[in-house]
């Protein structure tokens, strides 16, 4: 881990937004749906993410298999539009309460978490 | 990232559990209110943690900043009864679905998420 000169107290405790980026420089995003709450999908964040989707309303990550900006839906078109952005009390973790423009999940599902752990294997739910 | 000798298809269509680790040995945990569906917080597991979390039916993590297994609510007693796990498109993110035994965070909050950004700052929900 990095040496983080921001006192945990301030993190959990100020109103100050102090995003925690970790040694890759990312921090966890998780995508619900702001109407059902339903997990949608889970990625990161590094600094350009989290300032893009900021700026544009729609939610951006960063892509670790191709290292790079990864706006949800640039080439499918659904994207994610951000209602409310929850924030974790060491602020290295966000909640994207989102209005989904289509399926989230590449496969075509509505969530990406289609499927459950069920006796050691997985099942459709 | 390490080399991933499982085809992609297999992990987003097939019933077999194969987790998907990071080149740190990670992947990521979205624990939500197995009632409510509220996300209560995000961490990481390794294998350790994965098989210590199904073996026992209690949430287990990897702790990054002390580098070893840790039992949700080992100290606080405020454990994470496992409901359910759900699994996504490619195995490197699951949620719990959880039954909390107390306060998830330790801050005393329901949440870890007690707070969300509005215009640049934190407030609390």
């Amino acid at each position: 881990m990095t040496t983080d000169p921001i006192e945990p107290k301030c993190r959990e405790q100020g109103s100050e937004f102090l995003p925690k980026f970790d040694s890759n420089g990312l921090l966890s995003a998780v995508v619900t749906h702001a109407e059902t709450a339903e997990v949608l999908m889970v990625a990161f964040m590094d600094r350009e993410a989290l300032d893009a989707t900021i700026a544009s309303g729609e939610a951006h990550f960063h892509s670790r298999s191709r290292g790079r900006l990864w706006k949800k839906g640039e080439s499918s078109g659904h994207v994610l539009k951000v209602a409310e952005i929850g924030v974790d009390c060491d602020q290295d973790a966000l909640v994207l309460r989102c209005h989904p423009q289509g399926p989230t999940c590449h496969t075509g599902a509505a969530s990406c978490f289609y499927r459950r752990l069920e006796d050691g294997s997985l099942h459709r739910v």
